[in-house]
Order: C-alpha cells, then sequence, then structure tokens
C-alpha cells in the first residue's frame, strides 16, 4: 500500500509539473502585459507556418498587379467591413480592461471581431467617405457569467453586458481547447490507467471533445469530454486510440468531473502504416507517378487585391475577410453587366454558418460526438496556414488572418485564405456545326475561375473550403472533405472474427480500427441581394402535367409552375429527386427587357440529409439541417443557424425555430439558408488519411443578366501561351 | 395562273438544282468506287479540322514519351478490341458488294463497327498473342429491310442477315440527315411557304428531327420530320425558326408524306444580338477579362499512348477506342495496386449507351422531339474536331475516329477524342495539426487527373463528355451541357403581353423567343469487372435506428445495412434524399486483408429523374431512364440501353425490358447502368448559346484498396515546377 500511494503521490508531481509546462508552452500569449505584436509565425508553437511562401518568380514580383504584402502592425481599415485591426484589438484590450463588468475580474475573451456597421450603412458607403464609427463585438466570461458587450472603439464606450438567457456557451478559446487536453494528467486515477494499459505518459495526446447536450435541464457548467491516443512510433495518434477511457472535465475549473474507464479489453492499434508523412514513408511506399505540372501565368494573375480586402477580378468584386468563427467572409459580391458595364448586386453577405457531424455510434464512449465545429471550436480559429504549392498553387495570393488570445492580444495567423486562379481545362461555352448543317463553326471558349480557400483542421479532420467565382456569373460553394477519421478501437482483427449480427457501428479499416459512420453538415448564410436588398423567393416546381384527350400524341411533359413564398414556412425546402423544383431569388422590382425578373438561383448538388430523429437531443440541436433550404428576413442578430452560443444548447435558438416564426419574406431582404450534407461510411482506402471527397452548390444567375454574359470573350490563341522550361534541378 | 405556274416551275428547277449541288458537296465520299482513304481534314467541307494542332513546343516534341501521330492508311490492330482500320473497313466493303443479300442491290450501311471477340478469349488475351479472328459487325439496309451481319475479315465469310423482327431502324446514316435537310426543296408547296414567309431559299437551314413513335402500330416506313431556320445575317439560324412549319419525309425515298403549316402569324425572330462567333463580336461586346493562363509540363505529359489504344497514366491503363454510337469507348480498366504493384481489373468496358431528351411541349411543331442521341443520330457521329488550346488545353493528345460512310467507304474524323492531363489546384489529400495538439505536421498533395474528353454536337447541342482518371481510384464521369438551346417562335415581345393563365412551355428569351423546357438523360454502360467478372451488386442501405429505452443518451442513429441483390429487380433503383444507400459492386470471393469484400461504389451526384407518365409513349422508348440505377447479367446483346434499333421503335426491347426478366446477378458478370439527369428550364443567360453546366457521377474504391492508394504521392515543391515566360507577341 506504501508503494501504491508513492507511485500515485510521484504520478501526481509529474502530471502537475507536466501541465504547467505543456500549458506555459501552449499560452499564445505572454503572460505579462506587453502589448507587442505576435505574430504566429515566429511565436507560437502552434502556428507552424515557418515555411511562408515568398515567391521566387521576378515577373511576379515585378508586376505590379501582384498583391504585395503588409506588416499587420500598421494596418489600418480601409472599408467599413474591413476586420479589427491590430492596433484595435489592442485598443479593445486596454478599453476592457478597465471596464466595470470585468475589472479586477479574471475573465477570458471568447470573440473579439468587428461589429459590423449596419447593412443601409455599408450599402451607403463609398470609396473616400469617412469610415463609419470602428466597433468591436466582444463576447466575455468573467465568474461563469457570459457577456455579449459592444466597445466602441473610437469613444472607449461599452455598451451590453446582460446575462444571456438562453442555455448555451460562447465558443470555446484556443486555450479552453488546449489547457483540456492536459487537465486529466493532474488525475491520478487517470494516469494510473493509461500506464496500466502500457502507455507512457509522454506518449499520450489527448482531444477536447465537446459534449453536447443530451437531455438534461439542470447541467449548469460548461463540461467538455477528454479522448486520449497514443502517439508512439506515428505521428498518426488518431489511428491510435485509447478506447473506452473518457474524461468529463469542468472547462472553467479544469476539474475532472467523472473517468469513465471501460474498454480496457480493447488493444491499442497498431502504429505500423498510419503516419502519413512524406518523410516518414519507406522507398517502397512512395509512389512516383507524374511529371510536374503547373498552372502558369507568365503575365501575373489577373486579379488586384486592393486595401488589403477588396478582390477584383474580371467581372466580379467583393470584399473578402478572415473570421474566427466562419472562417472566411464573403461580402458586397457584385459583378458586372456586360452591357451597362455596372456592378450590380448578387450578395451582401455569404459565410459558413454552422457544421454539424454527428457520429452514429449510441454507445458510452461514441454517443456523444455531435460536432458542431464553427459554434464550438471556431472554423476560421481552426484554420491553420496553408501549405503554398500543395494547398494552392503558385499563383496564389495569401491574406493572414488576426485573430484575439483570450485576454485580447492580436495574434496573426498567416496564410489563412489563398486566392487564386485556376484553368483546369474546362470549357465555358463552345459550339461545333456539325456533318448536318455543314457549316464550318468552331467556337470554344475556355473556362477560368477564381478560387477563395480556407483549409479548417477541427483535430483530425480537413474542411476545404472554396468560393469558386466564375466569368459567368455562377458563385460555387464547394466543400472537400480529407485529413484523418475519428477511429474507434476494437478486439477485432478480421470481420470473419464477426458475428453477422453484431453492429460495429462502422467498417473495420484495419486490425483493431473501426471507422465510425457518421454525417457531416455544412450550412451556409447566404444574404443575396439581387440587385438591391428587397427580394423573393421563388419556387418554380416542374411538376408532371397530363395531356387531355386528343391534345397531343404525347400523354405527358413537365410543367414549371412559379410560386413565391409569402411566409418563411413556404421556404422550408426538403429537396426530392421526384418533386424537383428550381429555387429562384429574385428581384420582383426589376424586370429584364423581356420582362423576366431578374434572380439568382440556388442549385444543388450532390449532398445528404439527416435522419436523425428529430426528437434526438443533438437533431434539436441540429435542426438547421431539418431543411436544405431556409429563407428568413434580415436580422443581424440571426447569423449563426445553431445559435449565437451554440456549445452545450438545448435547441431553443436556431434557424429552425426562427423559421417557425412565419416571418413575411415577400419582396422583403431575405437570407437564404442552404445546407450541404455528405453521409460517411468510412472504407479502407480512408486509412490512415482521406483522399478528399467533395461536393458543391452553384449560385447561377437566372434572367440576372440579358443574355450569355460571356458570349464577348476571346478564345485561347498559341500566341498568348507562355513559354516553360523545366525547373533547372530536380 | 400562268405566272404562277412558271413561278412554281422556275420554283422546281431551282430547288432541284440545289439538292443536287448540296447533295454533291456532303457526299462524304466519291461517287466512284475508288479505294483511296477519305481524310476529313481535306475531304468533305463536313469535317472541318483545318486547323490540326501540331505541338510548337520543341521540349514535348524531343521527349519520347510524348506519342506521336500515325498515318491511318498504314494503321495495323494491335489488340483484340482494336477498332476496325481503313484497310479492313475497305476490306468489309468489298466483300459486302459481293455478298448475295446486298448483290446487286442499293444497299447502305447503317453501322460497320468491330464485332468484340468473346469476352473470355479478350481477357485472356496478352500482348504478343496472336490477334483473335478480326470480324465486322454490320448493319445494311437493302429494299426497306435491315440486316444485322458478322463478316469475318480473314475469311470473307458473312453471316446473319435474318430479318429484325421488333420495331425501329437502326441509327441514321450522315447521309440520311443531310439528304434530309434538302429534301424539302423538292416540294413546290414547301418553298412557296418559305417565300411567302419572306425567306430567300438560300437563307434555309433545315433540320432532320428523329419522329419518335407515338403509339401507331401500322407505320412501316422510316419517317423523319424536317424542321427550318433562316440563316440570314447569323451564324446562329437556331435562333431563327421558322415556327409551325414541319415536313414529314420518308427517310428512304426521301419523298415528302406531310407538310404542317401553322404559325405563319409567329415573326421570325430577328438575327441582332444571336451570333456567338469571336470574329462576328462588336468591339463593344468583346470581353477581355483574364491575362493569359496554361497548365504547363515542361518534362511532358506523364501518360504514353501504346500501339494507338491503350493508355497509360500513373497507376491506370486502359483501352480507349472512338465508336461511332457510343461516341468513347474505355475497355479493360485496370489499377495498378501500390502494395503488389500488380494492376487490378476494375472495368471491362464503359460507354455512353444511350441519351434521351424530351422536350416538354405537347403542341404540333413540338411533341415529337425527344431524341435519342445515340441510336438515332449516333453519338460519335456527331463528335467534332475538337479545337486545341479551347476544347482541351495546350498538352492534350488527339485521337481520330474512323468510321465508314454508308456504301462502306471509311473517312477520318480527326482530333475526335483528346487525353490531357489536368491540374486545377485541387487537393489529393490533406492534414494540418492544429492548435489544440501543437504537432507541427501539414501533409498536402496536389491532385492532378487525366481526361478523356469527347464533344458531340448533335446538331444545335454541344455534350461534352468527360472520363475522368483520379490516382486515388476514382473515375468520374463527366457530362457538360452546351451549345444552343432547340427554341420556338411567339409573337410575344415581353411577358407583359402574356396572359398569366398561358403555358409558353418555357422562357422568353428574347423578342418572339421561347427556350421550351426539357431533359436530358445519359446512360452510362459500365461493365464493371471487380479482380475479376463474377461480382455481386449490394445495396448499403443507411437506416434510422431507434435506440431502446435507457440504451443510450441518443435516440437515434443511422445504421448500415448491407443487401445483396438476388435479381435484377433488387437492383432497380430509384434515389432517395431521404432513403439513401451506397451502391457498391463487390467481388464476393476477394476480401480484404481485414475481411472485407473488394468493391467500386457508383457514387450519384447531381442528377435528375424523368417524370413522364410510364403510359407516354416517349418514356416507353426511353424507359431504361425509370430507375436510375439498374443492374443485369452481361449479355453481349445487351449494350444499348434503348434497344439495337431505336429509331421509331416501339419500347419493346430496352433495359427496362430485359431488367423484368428478373435474372439472377449474385456472384454473376453483371453490368451496371447508370442514368444522369438535367431538367433545364432555360433562362436568358443560355440565349444565344449556353455557358457549361455540368454534372458528374464517380466511380470509387471501396474496400478495394487495403488502405489510401496514394498515401506515397510526393507533394509539389518550388524546384520541380516550370521557369515560364510570357509569350513573344500578343
Amino acid at each position: 500500500m506504501e508503494g501504491r500511494r508513492l507511485l500515485r503521490l510521484l504520478f501526481l508531481l509529474f502530471a502537475t509539473v507536466l501541465l504547467l509546462l505543456f500549458t506555459l508552452l501552449n499560452f499564445p500569449y505572454p503572460p505579462s502585459n506587453t502589448a507587442e505584436l505576435l505574430d504566429c509565425t515566429t511565436y507560437s508553437p502552434w502556428c507552424t507556418s515557418k515555411n511562408r511562401f515568398q515567391s521566387k518568380k521576378p515577373d511576379l514580383v515585378k508586376n505590379p498587379s501582384y498583391p504585395t504584402r503588409h506588416h499587420h502592425a500598421a494596418d489600418v481599415p480601409h472599408h467599413p467591413l474591413d476586420p479589427l485591426t491590430i492596433q484595435e484589438f489592442n485598443k479593445v484590450r486596454s478599453i476592457l480592461k478597465s471596464y466595470a463588468l470585468l475589472e479586477n475580474k479574471p475573465y477570458a475573451l471568447h470573440s473579439v471581431v468587428l461589429e459590423e456597421p449596419e447593412k443601409s450603412v455599408v450599402l451607403k458607403w463609398q470609396k473616400g467617405d469617412p469610415l463609419p464609427p470602428r466597433k468591436a463585438s466582444v463576447v466575455a466570461r468573467a465568474e461563469g457569467v457570459s457577456h455579449v458587450l459592444t466597445v466602441d472603439i473610437d469613444t472607449s464606450e461599452v455598451t451590453g453586458g446582460h446575462e444571456m438567457h438562453l442555455s448555451g456557451y460562447p465558443p470555446m478559446s484556443m486555450e479552453d481547447m488546449t489547457s483540456a487536453t492536459v487537465a486529466p494528467l493532474a488525475n491520478a486515477d487517470f494516469n494510473r490507467t493509461i500506464i496500466e494499459r502500457g502507455i507512457d505518459l509522454v506518449d499520450l495526446a489527448c482531444l477536447p471533445i465537446s459534449s453536447g447536450w443530451f437531455g438534461k435541464t439542470d447541467e449548469k457548467r460548461r463540461l467538455i469530454k477528454v479522448q486520449c491516443y497514443s502517439t508512439k512510433d506515428t505521428a498518426n495518434f488518431y489511428m491510435r486510440p485509447i478506447e473506452g477511457l473518457t474524461v468529463l472535465l469542468d472547462l472553467d475549473t479544469k476539474e475532472v468531473v467523472e473517468i469513465t474507464d471501460e474498454g480496457r479489453n480493447i488493444p491499442i492499434p497498431k502504429a505500423a502504416n498510419t503516419d502519413y508523412r512524406y518523410s516518414s514513408q519507406s522507398t517502397h511506399q512512395k509512389l512516383k507517378l507524374l511529371n510536374p505540372i503547373s498552372i502558369e501565368q507568365p503575365k501575373g494573375p489577373s486579379f488586384t487585391i486592393e486595401d488589403e480586402h477588396i478582390v477584383k477580378w474580371a467581372n466580379w468584386e467583393f470584399h473578402l475577410k478572415p473570421d474566427p468563427r466562419a472562417g472566411v467572409i464573403i461580402s458586397r459580391a457584385m459583378v458586372r453587366d456586360p452591357e451597362t458595364k455596372e456592378l450590380r448586386n448578387v450578395m451582401y453577405k455569404g459565410l459558413t454558418s454552422e457544421l454539424f457531424v454527428p457520429y452514429m455510434d449510441p454507445t458510452d464512449a461514441w454517443y456523444f460526438k455531435t460536432y458542431m465545429d464553427a459554434g464550438e471550436y471556431g472554423f476560421g480559429l481552426q484554420a491553420m496556414p496553408l501549405e503554398p504549392l500543395n494547398d494552392c498553387p503558385r499563383n496564389a495570393y495569401y491574406m493572414d488572418g488576426v485573430f484575439p488570445s483570450a485576454d485580447g492580444t492580436p495574434y496573426v495567423r498567416s496564410n489563412m485564405i489563398c486566392v487564386y486562379e485556376s484553368y483546369a481545362g474546362d470549357i465555358g461555352w463552345r459550339h461545333s456545326e456539325c456533318p448536318i448543317t455543314g457549316m464550318e463553326i468552331r467556337e470554344v471558349r475556355p473556362k477560368v475561375t477564381l478560387v477563395v480557400r480556407m483549409a479548417a483542421s477541427v483535430a483530425n479532420y480537413d474542411y476545404i473550403m472554396d468560393w469558386v467565382f466564375q466569368t459567368d456569373g455562377v458563385i460555387r460553394i464547394k466543400v472537400g472533405l480529407s485529413g484523418i477519421l475519428m477511429v474507434k478501437g476494437t478486439p477485432y482483427m478480421n470481420m470473419d472474427e464477426v458475428n453477422q449480427q453484431e453492429n460495429l457501428y462502422g467498417t473495420l479499416l484495419s486490425e483493431n480500427v473501426i471507422g465510425v459512420i457518421h454525417d457531416h453538415y455544412i450550412t451556409f448564410y447566404l444574404d443575396l441581394d439581387v440587385d438591391g436588398s428587397n427580394n423573393s423567393f421563388v419556387k418554380v416546381n416542374l411538376e408532371r402535367q397530363r395531356t387531355k384527350p386528343g391534345e397531343s400524341p404525347r400523354r405527358s411533359y413537365l410543367k414549371a409552375e412559379r410560386n413565391v413564398a409569402k411566409t418563411e414556412k413556404d421556404a422550408q425546402v426538403k429537396l426530392g429527386l421526384y418533386d424537383p423544383s428550381e429555387f429562384h431569388v429574385i428581384n420582383p422590382s426589376k424586370k429584364t427587357r423581356v420582362g423576366n425578373p431578374v434572380g439568382y438561383k440556388v442549385v444543388p448538388g450532390g449532398t445528404a440529409a439527416s435522419l436523425l430523429s428529430h426528437d434526438d437531443p443533438p437533431q434539436k440541436r441540429g435542426a438547421f439541417t431539418n431543411n436544405q433550404i431556409w429563407v428568413t428576413p434580415y436580422n443581424e442578430t440571426e447569423q449563426w443557424a445553431g445559435g449565437l452560443f451554440v456549445y452545450q444548447n438545448q435547441g431553443e435558438d436556431n434557424l429552425a425555430v426562427w423559421s417557425e416564426r412565419d416571418r413575411p419574406i415577400e419582396n422583403k431582404d431575405i437570407v437564404l439558408w442552404y445546407t450541404l450534407g455528405f453521409h460517411h461510411i468510412p472504407c479502407q482506402e480512408d486509412f490512415p488519411i482521406m483522399p478528399t471527397v467533395s461536393s458543391s452548390f452553384d449560385l447561377k444567375p437566372v434572367n440576372f443578366f440579358e443574355s450569355n454574359p460571356i458570349l464577348g470573350i476571346p478564345p485561347n490563341v498559341e500566341n498568348d501561351l507562355p513559354n516553360c522550361n523545366a525547373a533547372a534541378s530536380v
């Protein structure tokens, strides 16, 4: 007994030291109050952008249209929608320090972003006008209470601050997440079970898993679940789960509330063949399949980025900024009319509003995995620096994010977004005359697009988010899934050991590894303003018509019936292959020359729908996925589909609830919401890292232009194309 | 009266001369019996490939891996599946000339293609083995009877020849189509009505429109409908319909059976703004939006084409050939296993089996427009030469087609197919570690694909057909729609003239022009042979499971239920968003290391389903679109989803009929059929030529590989990428 007590004491001591060390190392800001600029490129171990891209191409550097980088310390806002600058973050931080509600209390900032001016103000603003007052929207937690504050940066006035009455907590701060992963080490029982499973504590990697909400109404504290893995012999610890061990933690106090310790009979899967890093591949594994291939633009890109955030490309212009919660925000998207040469409004604001990722295993260590990556983790906070030449091609421009730490000190997330032009060999439009008419015509135009990309790594999974702008007026919104599966340990080595009746909740991917079935839903907020703010939503239903006897040799045909949605419930849409519609957002006050209302339509692509029961707590919280399309009247407080405070909330304040109010939406400023979905039954090809799977949907002009807006673009000719030599060395 | 008779006579004379002239000019072969090689590049006015691509890039020419072109006259077959060569076509032609059934009769050949050897023979054959006997499959029509013949090229033996007992006729020959467009000019009533509408006969362009079948059972002749347009002041005559005038023609005799002449009150739409040719654009219309952009491979492409038809790229190898009916045929597609380094069978044969394009206007001049472009017009026959640098990028290789004229003389359709590598800046797989774990990892791999492309111009419409091979084992089959709408004349100039209740059957696109609603269905024949011929079809249904009380805090989750299809009816699939499944073709005899059956799945993308009534004659003929997925046992006579003879058939012999036999399909050589669909409600942006709209589906490995097959591919590094200079002149 004495020996065991000593051992326990030693564990405790060791764990405490480790915790301290880890916390210090991972702290994104110095404990002192210095106001110096923190750049992730050099400061924090989590900001891995040492290889920040510097173009070596002299012609790009020479080209004055190629955007040059700025030093963020000197950034000033140029546009009403520009994100907060380093200087503004520091100002906010010092204002809050002396704000009565927070003064002399330990507090943490969970969100500090620009409080955008009213839409009418932004719409009126023109370049050269003075900027409207700069304000920060702040979510602060102090003594267990969340405060939503508005900080006027010029006047130092702070307003708001009343407690929220709804369930739920703000997004975790980075500090919440990193400290949660080491907190269990302070618990001796935890350490003992780890050691007893044969794992060195130095080989431990733990993940903070949002605990969701499952029907308890009396929970009054922020909770998180922690699950751990062995990093021994692989960088891909995700494939080595310590199955059945779950630590329930108080996020504020870091106190261990409960340890569930089952699954000791489940071996930790082997490390062999799990590492995906090129440097870890054996010569036998390395595949040299292809000669070098590159998208080349010897005269430089065709886009410019003005004032850091205004992207101008071909016939498009829009405001682009990083956001800690949404990742990328596109604002004021306008397209130039080829006839009038004027810029026309298409979308006031578009963003990834929420993600919902329920796993399909109801057992103890898995049932709670029902992630909402934007509202719980911060989709933008998880967007790591993009890897030049691989995440984006050589011709890409990179944009940094500036985000606040929990104490308000700003840091730079470099290369968070890239912008590049893409040409895949595709065709914008074409026509050949054929033998039947005998005319000698072959007219073909290449298709070139502008891609805005971000890649968020929410622990294991990687989401590649693309906003693709096309010259024909289409905006394609594309989601790619890659990264690493969340897997479950199992005693099974082979399917022949498994009873046919047993439910594995997934696929045996390798010895002792099950890839658990899950869904991904990504819900987009799309505030379309088609030629102005007042728009209507029209469902154009394609309905089978039977012909009357004697009317026609045909017995049936399809007819398009236009139905203008009066209120929100008219615009709750479940897609159906056998109940097809087009979904138009039109401007009822503006018509084309021949009298069609101008519009844009949302064109769904391959997708999936949530099949969870509506009374299932995760689906109550994820009720914004109950339909694929919703339309709501514009309301500046309704931007986050899962609610402002998503963490542990009970689903009382989300898109589904708002839409049930059934407010009028005809000829109003409206917002369209679209949810893209994936069912994912893992397969062995997803092991140990998944090839990208993508899906997309389009926003497409429909009688918006008088005619094909790219009728006048030229074909490629040999003389335009570059002369390229192979690289000097290989 | 005298004057009018003279006028009529003059018309007749003029029309006859015109007809003669047109026919001679358009004849693809000389009326003499010379056996010389006809190359469309120089011979016929319909083969517009004067700008045949010759690479100017010295490094490509120097690179021995870059495919070089061959002279077709000397072509010899190298592989059992190689298409018939010029010499073989000529041999077949001379054999048939002295074949008893055709001798001394006028006859026309509607199809002459390789009769592929039995599958077992092809599978056994290896490079170096002697070729199996070369045979041609011939469809000949003589004296109103269609004969299906087999010609043994070595022995000159002809077999078959019995009359077909089912309804329907073989695909039209090019000569059928071109002669039908001028035949109405021999009819004085036709000419008079044209002139009376104010159109010069020299401005007339007519289209041959397959007449379909609408319930008559006594029709015993080949009929076609002809509709005409004014070419005055525009190359885009499709936008200038002579509405309501339809000529019913006997295709064999060219006799005018009936003229329907309505719609004289409908003006011919104006030519203004209809021409899409760059040379016809005004300076004001021309748009210079972009700097030059190009896909560059200074070390040349990574693929080779052996023996003219075997494409080897990265981990893929397949046989590629042009086909007059299907367009492109991919055979023997195999992928190299990264572990064993062996080539593994994926697909024995894949092709576009049929298209079904019903228009949704039941009125007189439109009800019959229910095209089946492969079986009626020949999808490959309509594939025009691709335009280098625009239809395919600079790094493309072009493959020619060799097809027979109606008398059997071969001609060359140059640049019919292109093969190129594409890099769009997309990501093959990636993972970054994030702040939560603090590890410094960013591993990203670029995604490069191989595209096989064809573009068929079936009169107005252009179909861009891509087979895209990915290194991760995926084959993406993508259909792009561009070209020109089939439009309808109308008296309306503006929607405000239209009564709300009136059904336009489409959209007013411009003054006097309606774009009529229509659907496109493209049905693919996919003879998957996953690691061998005997496969099973498994529907993996994702079904909602309710948890039992007390089982879990969750109330529901999704469970994957595997259902092996026993017979064909088990594999008739209507897709549903709320009834989701995966669709696997597995090899039940072959399992992965951990015991999953190896397989490929078909992954539907955005699609549409036919809603026409099943009792509607067009839908009876297009019944192969009644489901999106079908699986049939392999049967070499079942390759064309609409039946072998589609023209005017009554739908007694198509995929739906075969599948109703409900034959066993478990652990058999099976064929999967997939239909991709589009509903098209035209919009003004489609006028006067449509920006490309695409959709696709995937064939994707599912537990086919032991793990991610591209784990070992390298990232891009700066030193691999080319140095490019701007073109010398602009």
